[in-house]
């Protein structure tokens, strides 16, 4: 059975959502707690996959990138195991979120800063969402805040 | 000026990207280089920015939150730097993101799993937009993928 989230869970959480590289020593001094509680309790946390990955987040210019947001609808009966399954192995694919509501499925992808490239992309896209009925695309020019914790 | 992003740099992005808690020593390891190029190489990505940050995905179904990502459309004029600031102290609102195209900013917010909450939040929020045009709503039941390099 897994464990309850408590206060001590979150406390952890968000501290590593605004830092992720912090050690287990300066964890602990700013939680006033142990090096022994914190890392026992950080594993239980990995180990159950409440959290599920550490990443970074980039900065998209700097690297030559067009950062695209796509929501996309699908016709009812879609597919969406199979899509995701697909769009996965996609290496320019960089985020799938499955969802419910006006989008049933948003994807981010990046794209070198090339107008015709990115328009390439995104007919083949298109053609991989079996059961497509539309995307909505934004262009993402910066992200201002990202703490998800 | 700015140092120009090279092969190396977008190795060590991609890995980190993967799991951003890998220590130096496992760093090197794995792009067959010492610990101190890595960490020279580290410590300027993230003093010119091109890391902005270093965080955690959550499983947010254990968490006991509901996850909604929200696509905004703005009116011509509206004071998108205003509506930023006034978005970015919300603890609730956990991604900001600024974009051209279909939507001109995207927002994450987290609420708990009380549909009740969820509008009286999503009202509040749309209260705090000037010069709102639209909201399109989509709750995330499953982020699949998550790798921004």
């Amino acid at each position: 059975m897994k464990n309850k989230i408590d206060k001590f869970d979150l406390q952890i959480m968000s501290v590593l959502a605004k830092n992720a590289r912090i050690n287990y020593r300066q964890l602990a001094e700013l939680l006033n707690t142990t090096r022994q509680r914190v890392s026992r309790r950080l594993e239980r946390l990995e180990r159950e996959g409440v959290i599920k990955k550490y990443t970074i987040i980039p900065d998209f210019d700097r690297l030559g990138y067009i950062y695209v947001a796509i929501g996309i609808s699908l016709k009812p009966g879609a597919p969406i195991e199979k899509i995701i399954e697909t769009l996965k192995e996609d290496e320019e694919v960089k985020v799938i979120q499955r969802a419910i509501g006006y989008h049933q499925l948003i994807v981010h992808l990046v794209a070198p800063k090339n107008m015709k490239e990115i328009e390439r992309k995104i007919h083949e896209l298109s053609k991989k969402v079996e059961g497509l009925e539309g995307m909505d695309m934004s262009f993402v020019t910066d992200i201002v805040k990202f703490e998800l914790v």
